[in-house]
C-alpha cells in the first residue's frame, strides 16, 4: 500500500468513522510473512536494475528494503482517528474535537439579506445532543446541567433567523461550548456577536469562524507555563475553554476582491463593557498557533486588509434586558461566578 | 456539493495539508447569489412533485429550501483542519496533534524476527525535528532543552534495531513527548517497554499503539475536575502529558485468530519498580474516551482475549546502569523532579 493511498484511506476513515478502512485493508501482513519466510536475512532487501541516467552510464543499483514489520497492519482493527465529525448543515459547518467534546471550529456565512429575514424564532428551538457524534464522545445536556456555565453558541442563533430549520441547526451541542454567562455570553460576547452582524451594513458578505482555545498561563510561583481548565459533567466530560476566538472575513461581494480580515481572542470570563474590542484583536497567526488550525492559507497577502484598519472595531452596548425583548432570548443557565480576566494568558 | 463529497474533500485535506481543497472548491457562492437574485423571498424554496407512495394517493409536495448563505464558501481560503500529519515510516506510523505539538498516537509492529536483528545502533541516531509538520506547529529541539523532561520515545528505539534507517525513524520529534526521566522514562516506562518486547516470546506478532493523555484531576478544595499540564518551550510550545497509554494487540500469527488485547495508562511521574503493572491495566474503552480515538472498532468481540488473563502481566526489573551497558542508551536530559503519583486522575 503506497503512502498516498494510505493517507487517503486514513483521511477518509477520519471523516467516515473508519468505516471503509477495514474493507480496504490489504493482507500485507500475509505477504510480509511470506517475504520473511523466503529470506534468510530479517531485513530482506532486493536489488533492482533501473535504466542508466545517460547513454553509456552503468545501470544504477537500487536497494529496496523490505521491512520485516508492517505498522499499517494495525488498521485491520480500525483507523484510530482523530475523527473530526464534520457536520455540514444549512446554517453552519462544524468540526468536533472528540477528546475535549467541544467543536474545534464552526464556520458560518451572513449577508444583509440573510439577516433581514425573520422566519426562525428562538422559542421554537431546543438544545439537542448531536447524534452524528458517537455516544462515548458526545457532549451531553446533563453535562451542562448545574455546571454554572451557559451552553454558549459558537454560531449565534440570531445569525440564522432566515429559517426555523437553520436556527435549529445552531442548537446542536456540537455548536456549543461551556461559556461564562453573566458578563460574557450574555454581555460582552453577545455585543461582539452583534458587532459581527453589523459588519453586513458595510460588507455584503461576511464569513466567521468561531471556536474554543485552551491557553497556557504563566505560574506566578514557579514561572512555568501551564494550561488549566475545568471539565464539566459527572463523570467529567466537556472541557471548559479558557478563551474563544473569532476569525472574520469581510468580503466585497466578489470572489477576487479585497478581504478585510480580523482575528479576536477573548477570555471565557466576565469582561467589562467599557473594554475596547481592539484590546482583543490578534494576528491571525496567533489564533492558528493556539488552535493548531489554519484559516487563510489560500488567501493571498495582497488581497488581505486589516478589518480594524478598514473600519472602527467597536461595540454597541445593548443591555441584556433590552436584547431579550428584541430577540426573546431566554436565560440559558444559572449565573457563573465572576472570574478575573486572564490577561497574562499566552497565545 | 454534497455532504459526502465535502466530507471526503475535507478529510483528504486533513491528511494532505489542505492542498486540494481550494482546487476542488466550487463557486457555489456565485450560484447562490444568482439564486437569491432570482427569488423575491430570501429563503428561496421550490416545490417539486414526487410520485405518490401508493396507488390513488395524492402526490407528495417536497419543499426544497435553497439557503441564502453558503458556510462552505470559507474553504476558498483553505480548509482549517485539524490536520493529523500522518507519517508513514518503516518503523512506525504516527499521527500528530498540531495544537499540543505531540503525537496523538504512534503505531508499531514487532515480531521475534524483527527484534532478533541488530543492524541499528542508537549511537548513530540523532533526535530531529520533523520537517513534515509546518514550522509553526512543529515541536522543536530547543523546547526540550533545559525543560527538565526527557524526549520520550513513543515507539522505543530498541524496537527498531532491524535497520539503522528504521531506528532513525523513531528519533523524529513526532515520535516524542516530554516524559519525566528518572523513575519513569528511564525506569518504570522502560521496564514496561521491555515487557512489550518479551510478549514476542509468546506471540509471533505484536502491535502496539502508544500516545499521550491529558487527564482531569478532582480538585481537593472545590471538588471540581480540572485538567492541568505544563507547556515547555519559550514561548511555550509543547504540552507535557499527564499520562501515557499503550494499547497492545498480541496476535497468533494469523489474520483471523484470537487477539490478546491489553490497555494500560501510566502517569507521567516517578513510579516505584515494585508497583504491579496490572495496577495500570484499564478497559480499552477508557483509553478511547480519554484520547478521543478508537482502536478496535473492527475487531469482533469473539476474537478478543484479555492479555493479562492470557498471561502474567508483570515487569522484569533491570537496573538502568545494566540496561545502559546492554543497549548503550545515553541519558537524554537532566533529571526531572520527583512527582507524586496522580492516582486520582479520571479516565
Amino acid at each position: 500500500m503506497s503512502k498516498t493511498t494510505l493517507a487517503i484511506i486514513a483521511a477518509v476513515s477520519a471523516a467516515t468513522g473508519a468505516g471503509v478502512t477495514a474493507a480496504m485493508y490489504s493482507t500485507r501482513s500475509e505477504k510480509k510473512a511470506q517475504a520473511i519466510a523466503s529470506s534468510t536475512s530479517v531485513t530482506a532487501s532486493s536489488t533492482t536494475s533501473v535504466p542508466a541516467p545517460y547513454p553509456g552510464a552503468r545501470p544504477l543499483q537500487v536497494k529496496a528494503i523490505i521491512p520485516p514489520v508492517d505498522p499499517a497492519g494495525l488498521f485491520q482493527y480500525g483507523f484510530p482517528g482523530p475523527v473530526a465529525d464534520l457536520a455540514t448543515r444549512n446554517a453552519l459547518i462544524s468540526s468536533f474535537d472528540r477528546r475535549l467534546r467541544n467543536p474545534s471550529w464552526v464556520a458560518e456565512h451572513i449577508t444583509p439579506e440573510s439577516l433581514a429575514a425573520s422566519e426562525g424564532d428562538r422559542k421554537h428551538s431546543v438544545f439537542v445532543e448531536d447524534p452524528s457524534v458517537p455516544e462515548k464522545f458526545r457532549g451531553k445536556l446533563k453535562d451542562y446541567f448545574r455546571s454554572g456555565y451557559d451552553r454558549g453558541h459558537q454560531v449565534p442563533a440570531a445569525d440564522a433567523k432566515w429559517s426555523q430549520e437553520a436556527m435549529n441547526d445552531t442548537f446542536f451541542l456540537t455548536n456549543m461550548c461551556p461559556q461564562v454567562g453573566e458578563g460574557f455570553n450574555r454581555d460582552y460576547w453577545a455585543h461582539f456577536e452583534d458587532f459581527c452582524r453589523r459588519l453586513t451594513t458595510r460588507y455584503p458578505s461576511v464569513r466567521i469562524v468561531t471556536g474554543p482555545l485552551y491557553l497556557p498561563k504563566r505560574d506566578a510561583v514557579d514561572g512555568k507555563w501551564r494550561v488549566s481548565y475545568e471539565v464539566i459533567g459527572n463523570p467529567p466530560n466537556i472541557a471548559v475553554p479558557t478563551h474563544f476566538y473569532k476569525v472574520i472575513f469581510a468580503e466585497d461581494g466578489t470572489t477576487s476582491g479585497p478581504v478585510a480580515v480580523g482575528a479576536f481572542v477573548l477570555p471565557n470570563a466576565k469582561i467589562p463593557n467599557e473594554k475596547p474590542l481592539t484590546d482583543f484583536e490578534v494576528p491571525i497567526e496567533a489564533v492558528e498557533r493556539a488552535s493548531g488550525l489554519e484559516f487563510a492559507t489560500k488567501l493571498p497577502i495582497q488581497r488581505r486588509k486589516r478589518l480594524c484598519a478598514d473600519m472602527a472595531c467597536s461595540l454597541v452596548i445593548k443591555e441584556y434586558a433590552d436584547r431579550q425583548k428584541a430577540f426573546a432570548k431566554e436565560p440559558k443557565q444559572v449565573t457563573a461566578p465572576t472570574r478575573s480576566s486572564p490577561r497574562n494568558a499566552s497565545l
